[in-house]
């Protein structure tokens, strides 16, 4: 019987998977819904990964609050062009509508994320982001979840659709929506780790 | 041999359709793309026809321009709650990513769109309003268009997509962007004059 509470040293461990030297894409656009970019980011930079953010064109990104209100903008540091998907250890597609429909028309973007399902490296995907996968053909008979407003597109697509916090099926991690992360970095924490 | 150009009343017949006594339905909501319901309000209206924006809550609506900047505020004729699909002769379901995506996880939204389709009456959308025929089962065998970003939502859910300025397939008329409204507002006075 495990008392984690009482183990400060063993919480630690538990809590604070060392990501030191993990590369982390996170793939997006104007309109990504911020807290799906930031709170994911914060959480991989304190475990000691490196994330990158990847977009079309150089410049800045801005990011939406539910969906709707101006955020903030955020430095795109590597485009598309520049971007090898073999530099790097897992991939992240935070949501925002705008984001995920703009994106998975591009087919360099759609490229890029099917590298990463080639190569077997952790994708965790949230809200709106496995709209992108669906483009990547990355979908079919893979256990996930998403924001409810994609779910027939996703079945459609051949995904075995489910409602929950958190799904995790081999490396493919997703959640429903920015009330989910909490749950949802944590589980991109380990499985970023056990990769 | 026509000679449509030397016989004004025959051109005039031709090009203006009298929609006088038809109701025509626009359900939309937040991030409707402003001339995806301007644009075929105002051709109705010349026709004769009376447009009547019907929407989830009361109150006023913003029209997005480019799936980005703020348009302008458009009034609620009827909530779903006030609106008889029955009192109406044909539904316009104007794009916008946001609107689209929205309406779609609406139950009541889903139930107004299906009886327009179960009464055979004319239904027209444009760019990202096929989503929301999706969700009512809607596409499954009719040739339609959208913007390229959903087409592969709507070939997984069984149309036969195409990539054309206007399709017509029964009462089901759709074109792809804003670009293709002054043929897509043709068409549908055409539609509804002929239903």
């Amino acid at each position: 019987m495990l008392h984690l509470s009482g183990h400060p040293a063993t919480t630690s461990l538990v809590r604070m998977t060392d990501l030191t030297g993990k590369k982390v894409a996170f793939l997006l656009k104007r309109g990504v819904e911020q807290p799906e970019l930031t709170e994911p980011w914060a959480t991989l930079e304190s475990a000691g990964a490196q994330p990158v953010l990847v977009s079309e064109e150089p410049g800045t990104i801005t990011a939406l609050i539910h969906d709707w209100d101006r955020g903030d903008d955020f430095t795109v540091d590597l485009t598309l062009d520049e971007a090898d998907p073999a530099d790097f250890d897992a991939l992240v597609l935070p949501g925002g509508t705008l984001n995920s429909d703009k994106i998975r028309n591009n087919p360099q973007a759609i490229a890029f994320v099917k590298a990463f399902f080639d190569a077997d490296k952790p994708v965790a995907s949230i809200c709106h982001g496995p709209w992108i996968m669906i483009e990547a053909g990355a979908v079919a008979g893979k256990k996930l979840t998403s924001t409810t407003r994609i779910s027939t597109d996703l079945k459609n697509a051949g995904a075995d659709w489910v409602d929950a916090e958190v799904v995790v099926d081999g490396n493919l991690l997703s959640s429903r929506s920015p009330r989910d992360l909490p749950a949802f970095n944590a589980a991109l924490v380990d499985l970023i780790g056990r990769s």
